[in-house]
């Protein structure tokens, strides 16, 4: 039999940092490793090479009329710096406790191990299982994906083919409380450039003449929110979808302290638009916020300088509906027009990304053009999820944003259905990550018969 | 009989730059140089230690009722830097055209030697000369002069029995039209640091709950000038002193093309509070000024997040009567008042100077208590500027700020006679730094012919 944890410490033993090339053995083995176990259980492997690192595409095919879903996940892992904060080698997995510890356990070795553990079993069970499936692993999403939108349009004809995508590479708030992603947030991006003498000034003998640049963007920036924090852009709400009562009640059924959050966050009050909890702030609205700003003279003591240059970094996390060209043309038209003459403006472009919304079948009064077979997944799933872990899951949108999720439904026309796996105390990215034994055994569980109930339910 | 070309030459040639220490033996020649000269033309030298490069006093003694003058110069200069932009060695004097190259030929060796031949020819025709000269020569100048309120607070009651300061270390804007000096601008500087959350935060995970310091800190800074540029602080202009008409008519005098200086600074327009012109704003207003901004990711590309600090660098040009302790608390309260509370604020102090103003005698109005020596010197400059220039000088207000001038005055209680003696083609601070021949001949015979009229007026 399959033994997942096994195969999991095996898996760690790899070190498949993705953004290091001196980890090129690591990610080597990690991949030759994923792809071997996907052979050793009947599926048939491709290496798809990418400007970067190869993603392993490994299919069982069938007839037509068998469903088909993509089960993603990914072999690369963030860098395991600061080394001296693990309590055991992050490449040599230890398991104390109820918890597996290693880098890459939680994120995105164990969740994927997950799935492959439960096509294991069933097909050990029933090896004629009516199920077509395809492994998509990829090698480059702690990188952000960079070849993942070149591969999808590449392969786009045969991926179109399936029915969704299954993946857990989300979060989830106990091991008893499954959540599944039902949106994430999209993504505008741009820097703003502001000059205003030709070079930096002495601010005695020209101060009083000119603008100062960092004066100017500081104007532009004040004018960017509401007092009430709302983003001050004409247009940027007019296509944000409402949220929907039954998104507001499964947010409720998950809890959360306000008072909890704030010390969390450390701030002396939240800065909230009205009508909204901050909980529903991160899920439901779109922000702007400055990732950066810069200018003049920033070391220690004086310089009495009036700068050339100011410049600030600025993000928008959009929320479905939102088109990210025409949130990017309303800011950049209010930019350029709040900016005086007696400065010179300069926007540059940075990347973006799609907000996605999947809405659960039997929630939403608002119909969508949905895959039965996707419908049919949700239902096992909270079937399978209320069986296995003692109650059914939470349907919930996320504040951040999967670029690959977005690119999956945008390219190939994919939905997929994330059921979170990993825990807040897994110490994603961070030192000393672990994996929850008992998350992954019900994992499987719930996975298994997902897939029973989708390969008994037909297309 | 002196020869000041010759003796500016031997005074080039002691690299003393006071900023590297790497010239150290630069400093102590310049000095040794400084002192002797001044002891072969007959003063008594002492040389002041101070924490970092000594001070040269020299003295003429006589009885009280002889008048007191003393002649400030420095010995240090500006790095040479960069030197592959040099015609000739910075520290080997070369003489091409009607100019003297060399690092400090005007910034301030030149500019002193002026005085000091003025001395030593005065003296050689008049060796009973009834009048007492101090040469106060520091060395720490071009670093901004750290040693020099100490120095006073030591020196004081010796200092305080003089009648005036005498020096040549301001501009002019040709070579035949000299400049007092009467007024320059003060300073308070102080930082600001906005902190939100307690470490940098997940835009995707947190953006929409927060005030972004960032946002905090434009809001700040937008909100200190009005949109016609005037400075946004209740109470800033209080103690402006006004400009008079005939500060206004000196002004008009020097001329100035509006445009042309638009160009220099590479602005698309002016940005001036009303009723100044460009030249009039550097001179007769007070500024506040972002001297440089910074928070968050600056680097290339882009990085989601919402920072946990932002900070900005403010400094204050002061005008006469204008105290800056109490602008620096209202800058402070205006500042506390205008942060929201869902953020923290520090302020960090830094440090200030006061404004100075020194009204010539039969301008103003307005009656001022001055020394009447000063007053004297005053026409006597203006009588010789006239005769040996060809026109006599403009009186103005400058906008950088001299910190040593204030501090003499509020220290010692000196006024200065700043006649300015280098061109805009001087090069301060820059390669090729030269000195005008005729200028500097010119400037001997006027300053001979001041210090005679000095001794001939009595106290």
């Amino acid at each position: 039999m399959f033994d997942p944890v096994t195969k999991l410490k095996e898996f760690i033993r790899h070190p498949s940092v993705s953004a290091d090339s001196r980890f090129h053995e690591g990610m080597v083995g990690a991949r030759d490793f994923i792809a071997g176990l996907l052979s050793s259980i009947g599926f048939a492997v491709e290496v798809v090479k990418t400007p970067r690192h190869p993603i392993v595409l490994a299919r069982r095919g069938g007839p037509d009329h068998w469903p088909h879903v993509i089960i993603y996940g990914h072999y690369d892992v963030q860098p395991a710096d600061p080394l001296n904060l693990w309590q055991s080698a992050p490449f040599e997995p230890e398991i104390r406790g109820e918890r597996i510890y290693g880098r890459g356990a939680a994120d995105n070795k164990g969740p994927m191990m997950v799935h492959v553990a439960a096509v294991a079993r069933l097909l050990e069970k029933r090896p004629d299982l009516p199920l077509r499936i395809t492994f998509l692993i990829e090698g480059e999403e702690e990188m952000g994906s960079p070849s993942f939108p070149g591969f999808l349009a590449e392969y786009r004809d045969t991926l179109k083919k399936a029915d969704f995508v299954f993946l857990s590479d989300t979060g989830i708030p106990n091991p008893d409380q499954v959540v599944i992603t039902c949106g994430l947030r999209g993504l505008v991006l741009f820097d703003v450039e502001i000059t205003g003498a030709k070079s930096d000034l002495h601010s005695g003998l020209h101060g009083g003449v000119v603008r100062n640049p960092i004066q100017a963007l500081a104007e532009l920036c004040a004018s960017l929110h509401t007092p009430d924090g709302r983003v001050n852009v004409p247009g940027f709400y007019d296509d944000v979808l409402d949220v929907e009562p039954w998104e507001r009640e499964q947010l409720a059924k998950l809890g959360g302290d306000a008072e909890a959050y704030r010390q969390f966050l450390g701030v002396p009050a939240f800065h909230t638009p009205p009508g909204y909890t901050p909980f529903e702030c991160v899920r439901f609205l779109p922000t702007l916020e400055f990732n950066g700003i810069g200018g003049g003279y920033q070391g220690e003591g004086t310089k009495t300088v009036i700068p050339s240059k100011a410049m600030a970094k600025i993000s928008c996390r959009l929320v479905p509906n939102q088109n990210p060209d025409r949130i990017r043309e309303l800011l950049y038209r209010t930019v350029r027009e709040r900016v005086p003459s007696d400065v010179t403006l300069r926007i540059i472009d940075q990347h973006e990304g799609q907000a996605y919304i999947v809405v659960p079948p039997d929630r939403s009064n608002t119909p969508r053009d949905q895959s039965p077979v996707l419908a049919k997944a949700f239902r096992a799933t909270d079937a399978a999820v209320a069986e296995v872990f003692g109650r059914p899951p939470l349907y919930l949108r996320e504040g951040g944003s999967v670029p690959i999720i977005a690119q999956l439904k945008q390219i190939v026309g994919l939905d997929s259905l994330m059921m979170g796996l990993f825990l807040p105390e897994d110490n994603l990215h961070a030192p000393n990550e672990s994996f929850h034994l008992g998350v992954m055994e019900r994992g499987i569980r719930a996975s298994e018969k997902v897939l029973a109930a989708l390969a008994d339910g037909g297309r």
